[in-house]
Parts: structure tokens; sequence; C-alpha cells
């Protein structure tokens, strides 16, 4: 029987464009294909005993409490905890500006529920995150993309971009997913003091800012913008900054557990768009993941997941330097799970990605949808946290190979 | 410092009612308060030790599995065990035809998505569940309510309502929220019918269709439907119903876990949808439950739930008839979770909530937000599944005397 939906009903979600992060994982389950497609972590570091622990005390000590529904918030000693975690970088907020969120991804979705109307616009980065542009797609969202650089975003590209009158800014400044590029301090400065200037909301998404591997830590949006206002530390946040963290890259992605801190009032919005959403994240999931992290478990868990992951990245730069052919230039990440690779013009990495697949078993994200509009195709993200070193040096090999053009 | 934020930003949500089920659930947690106003399973049902072997043999066999990032469509053998369970009640699918989402809450707030504009219209059940009308406010959606009586929705009413070309219907036939009626056979065979006729889709909500603790089982609408168009077993499943349900009332609602059954081109738009709302329903949450629940462990399980709720039902019932005077109607649910009462004409729900909690403690939840417009004031639901069956005598005695004016 021939089903009639498509031509029965204006469903609303035509014209959002397939889902291509998600065609290309499938790929990479096949288990010949070294992939660097994906952005997983690397399930060796996940600590299963850890969590075995958590959950049994969890459920003999709090069973009823962790299985029925719990308040739209958040599991509350989660949300103390991680303002003391935030503290100590100075972001200093009351778990009232805290919500928990399911992923990070949940978080953008949400703030695309509360600000968004169909044609408002948003500066991003470009390229940006990718899951970012599927959540406001959804609110019908248009989209200004200023333009990086090593330092990152182009603040000098900016004031023009706010001309446009955008509903917010949205910026990912440690290990930009996809490109790995780190915003500097003074591009740091600059976007706040742009972004207060003309009243317009930063939107700090910061995923992978405890994975450092070198350098000095540098100081969230959300901490330079207090400065700015010279906010006071007693209060409930209120400052023109919503920063946006997860615990996907440092106990596990699985688990789907974010948070968003934001201006109380911002927060309340979250609130009831969330309630309409999922009512509230799994409180079994945020006690365990509560259970796991504290009592200093976290800081040194993400000790051991910065060694694992730098020696990743470590080893890809030096296969890259080894295997790819001139003309193929990349950006060396100071953290987070990736590296951009800027091919020769002319050069479709869709193309290659076929290739790469099809003769060398090796995957890819092509950077393409990366790009807000008007995609540089000569470009790919390669992702270093999930296969081991010497996957690695093979992989980068393989893929070496097809650049220049010769068969294994 | 004073936030700028309501002035500057022109939040959407602005025009969403405040919470009131959010706001009512603080009241409840005092311990000195009988609240007959949650929705909240018994925790006393739990079976937390069934959680802690399960929990631990995920983590022990799957671990890396269970804590990694996995597909938006949900975890294969869940979706193979729903599809093998409600094959039993005649609902025959394909796992493709099915979608696991954080909780049914999500299922409304998704199909949201994909189906309205805003200004779109859904004919609802007169009163309604509250959390529907929360997840479609957001789409800015409006209501046409089709009156009820004992026998649930009047169709005789619907040929009417179908003429202002609504997006969809919904409807709870077995044990609605908040009234506790079901929808009679025939009722539901008109409902099917006027609905294909009209090419309106159906979504068929259906929480609680396990939890029946008197009489026979009724078909649900999606499986009337099959039989309508003859559909072939073999195939996909094509039909114009959605069915929604859930582990929150079988298993525990703080996993947040349900799941959708409809068009594979509905549920690959409703994918599309939830990859951008949270990427997917948390991998560990969905191996625990599975493993919870295979193996005809929650068959014997929700046995044990229905006769718990049963006494419960029967003690209120029994209650009602010693305790509340005479002008007040009640109704007699053959399952689910909820029963609603019909105060004279002219008595104020929430009025009386106040007089009930401050002299009597004790709660409930006024009938009116249930409904999408012209609240009935004179109503209330009254939850029988959470409190004891002793506390559920001496509740509904306290509230007794509020209605008869007299204090305790």
């Amino acid at each position: 029987m021939e089903t009639l939906w498509p031509d029965r009903y204006a469903l609303r979600m035509g014209r959002m464009r397939s889902s291509i992060i998600r065609e290309l994982l499938k790929l990479t389950e096949r288990p010949e294909v070294i992939s660097f497609a994906g952005g997983l972590p690397a399930p060796e570091v996940f600590p299963i005993q850890e969590f075995r622990a958590a959950a049994d005390r969890v459920l003999r000590e709090h069973g009823p409490e962790a299985l029925q529904y719990s308040t739209t918030e958040g599991y509350r000693p989660l949300r103390e905890m991680i303002a003391r975690h935030t503290a100590r970088y100075g972001i200093v907020v009351k778990p009232e500006n805290i919500l928990i969120t399911s992923g990070s991804q949940q978080a953008l979705d949400l703030l695309g529920r509360v600000f968004l109307n169909p044609g408002d616009c948003i500066v991003v980065e470009r390229p940006t995150y990718l899951g970012a542009l599927q959540a406001w797609n959804a609110y019908q969202a248009e989209y200004i993309g200023v333009p990086m650089d090593d330092e990152g975003l182009r603040t000098d590209y900016l004031e023009e971009a706010l001309r446009a009158g955008p509903k917010f800014i949205y910026a990912l400044p440690n290990f930009q997913n996809p490109t790995g590029v780190t915003l500097s301090l003074a591009r740091r400065r600059r976007l706040v003091e742009l972004a207060a200037e003309a009243g317009v909301p930063l939107i700090e998404d910061d995923p992978y800012g405890q994975l450092r591997y070198e350098g000095e830590h540098l100081p969230p949006l959300v901490v330079l913008e207090g400065k700015l206002h010279g906010s006071d530390d007693q209060c409930c946040y209120s400052g023109n900054v919503i920063y946006l963290s997860t615990f996907s890259k440092t106990l596990a992605p699985g688990l789907r557990l974010g948070w968003v801190i934001a201006p109380t009032e911002v927060i309340n919005r979250l609130i009831q768009a969330k309630q309409g959403a999922d009512l509230h994240t799994s409180t079994f999931v945020q006690m365990v993941a509560f259970e796991v992290a504290r009592g200093g478990f976290l800081d040194r868990h993400v000790r051991e997941i910065r060694a694992v992951y730098r020696a990743r990245r470590d080893a890809m730069l030096a296969a890259l330097e080894e295997c790819f052919p001139e003309g193929v230039r990349w950006t060396h990440p100071q953290g987070g799970l990736f590296l951009w690779a800027t091919l020769p013009a002319g050069l479709d990495a869709q193309e290659l990605l076929k290739v790469a697949l099809e003769r060398e078993k090796v995957a890819f994200i092509p950077g393409g949808p990366f790009f807000p509009s008007e995609p540089e195709q000569n470009t790919m993200r390669l992702n270093f946290s999930y296969v081991p070193p010497e996957r690695i040096a093979e992989g980068i090999a393989r893929l070496g190979r097809v650049l220049n053009g010769t068969r294994a």
C-alpha cells in the first residue's frame, strides 16, 4: 500500500536539508574503515567502572527519586556542582542561572525557540558547528557568516555584520568545531565589547574548554563580559553572554547531558520552553552523572582524557606532515577533537570522500556543510579523538595516497 | 545590577502562559500535604532491584556502546521489542516505523515541529492533556475543542469541527488525562472513519493503555484504522494514525522514554526534527530500559502495577461516595491515573484549592487549564496513583470538609 503522506500534508520540515553528519556516521560503522568523520570521544576513556558504582549507589540509596519525575530546571546538587566547577574559571553564577539540558544540542534548540522568529538573522563563525545550523534551520533562521583566521573570528568584520540587526552572535571560542581554532584574547575582548555596544546577546558554546593540550587557558567570553560590567559576585548572573557546555566530552556523550548558563529571565524562558519540549532531562542520568563526577573524580578524569587526546592530536599532526602533499594546509589545534584541512582551490572534498572510502577505506567530513552559505568545498574536518594513534598514522597515510592520486 | 533582558529583547515565549502544573507540583513537596495534584506513578512500584541489575549488566557487557553517541531513531533492540509488544494489541509495525523519544512529551513537541505553522488549528478533546497544549502553544497553534461525555469525545460534534480544516486531531482514547474517561468502541470507529474521510491525521496518545483495572481491552484507533484500509501486515505502516506511548507509567518516568509509531515518511521527518532537538535519547537509558523490560518482566510488572492502582482507584471512589456532598459528580475510570470531578456551577476550583491547601493540607489540580478555551472553572482533576489507599481516604475526607465548608 502506497503511503499518501507526503502528498497530502504540507509537513513543515520539507525545506530542511537532510542530515549529512547522520548519513556519514553510517559509513563509519564498517570495521574496515578508519574514520576521522565523527566527533566521537574515545570509548577507551569512558569511566565504565565508576559508572557501574555510581548507578548502583544511586539506585540503592535514592531509587524512588532517581526513577520519578523531577523538576524541569534539573537536579539541584548537579547544578550546584556545575556552579562550583565553573567558578574556578571565573564564571561566578548561582544554581538558579543554570538549566540542565538533554545535551548541548537541546540548549541550541531551546535558544532558537525562545529567540527566533522566521527570518531572524544570527551572526556565526564561518565555518561553524553544523548542529547549531540544524537546530536553528527549524526556526527558519538566516545567517551572517563572519570569516575566521588562525586567531579565530575576524572581529574586524563584525561591526558590519552587526549592522544587519542579528538576534544573537554564536561563537565557539575554544578549539572550535569544525576548525580547531582558538579565539585569541585580544579578539575575545573585542567580540565582547562589540556585542555589548550593539546590545546583541552572545551565545558562547564551550564543549571542549577543558580539553586543552598546550598553551594557557584563556578567559571565557562570559568572564570577560562580567569584568566589562563589573558585575556583583553576590548577584544572580545578569550579563549579555549565554554560556553552554556539556558532559559529552568529559564523561560520556551517551548520557545526553549539557547545561546553559544565562541571566535569570532567559533561564526562566528556557525552562518554560524545555517543559514543553521534554518536561525534564532523565532524573536517573542526572543523578548518576553527579555521583560519578563529584569528589574530584571529574578533574582527575579530565587530566587522563587530555593525555590521551594530546597524543592522538600529535600523531595526526606528525602523520599529516609526513603524508599530505604540498599545497594542503591544516590548523594546529591547542585542544578539542578536530582539525581542519584546506586543499588546493578547485578540489572538491566531497568527491574526494567517495574515492577515499572506495579505494582506501578512510573517512572524514567534507567542510562544505559547516558553512552557512557559499561553502568552501576544498575543505575537510578531521577528528583525532576517536581513533588510536597507530590507526591515525595509517588512516592519514591512506588519505595522503588519495590526495597524491596514487593507489594503495 | 538590574538585568536588561526582558526590555531589550522580544523573546518569543512571552505569550506562553506560565506553567500551572509546574507551580502546583512545588506545593506537593511539603510532606504534610496529601497531594492528588501530580500525575506521578507510585514510587513503591518502581522495579528498583531490576534496574540495579540491568544498569550493572549493560555497563559490564556493553559499557562503551551504552556511553557513546548513538543513532537518532533509537536503540534497535528496544524498537524491535516495542514492535513485538504492540503486535499483541494488533498494532503490526516494523521497527522502522518506531522512533524513540525523550518521553512522550518530546513526541508531542516534534509533531508540532513537523506539522504546525503559526495559526494552524488542531481538534482536541475538551478538556485535554495540558502538556499537549503547552507543546503546541510554542508553535502558535489554535484549538478546536470537542465536548466529551461518559463515552468520551462526542463524535457527533466532530464533523463540524473538521470543517475548519485542522492539521490533525489529538485524542487520548484510554482513561484520558484529565478525565479518566474511555472512548467507546462505536465512537472509536466513528472517529477513525471521520478522520479518514476528511483526510486529517489522528494523533492517538496512549500512555495508560496497559493500565486497565476492569472491563474489556478496546482496540486502539491505529488498529481500527488499519482494518478500515485493509493494510498489509508485511508492509511498513502507512496509515492515517500516529500512535504515541511511553515507559513512564509502566517502568519509570524518571527515564524520560517514550515512542512514536507513524508512517515511514512522517517518522523520517520526526527523526530529522529530533536530530536538531537533542541528537538522540540517552543510549544508556534506552539500553537499561530494554534490559529491564525484556524476557517477560514488563508484562509481569504491569500486572503488579494494575493491582496496586486498582486498589487506589477503588479507595478513592469509595471515599468520594462517603465524603463528597450532594451536587458533586465524578467519573468512574476503568484504568489510568486520574478521575475528574465536577462541582456545582458557580464554584471555582482554583479558589477552592487555596482553601484546601491552607486549611486542610490537601491538593488537586483545578480543571480550568485543561480546557483549550472557555475553561469550566468548577472542575478538578484527582490523581489516585501516587498516594497509598489509607492516605487517599484521609485526603478525600479533608477535601470533603472543604467542600462542605466545615473546618477540621
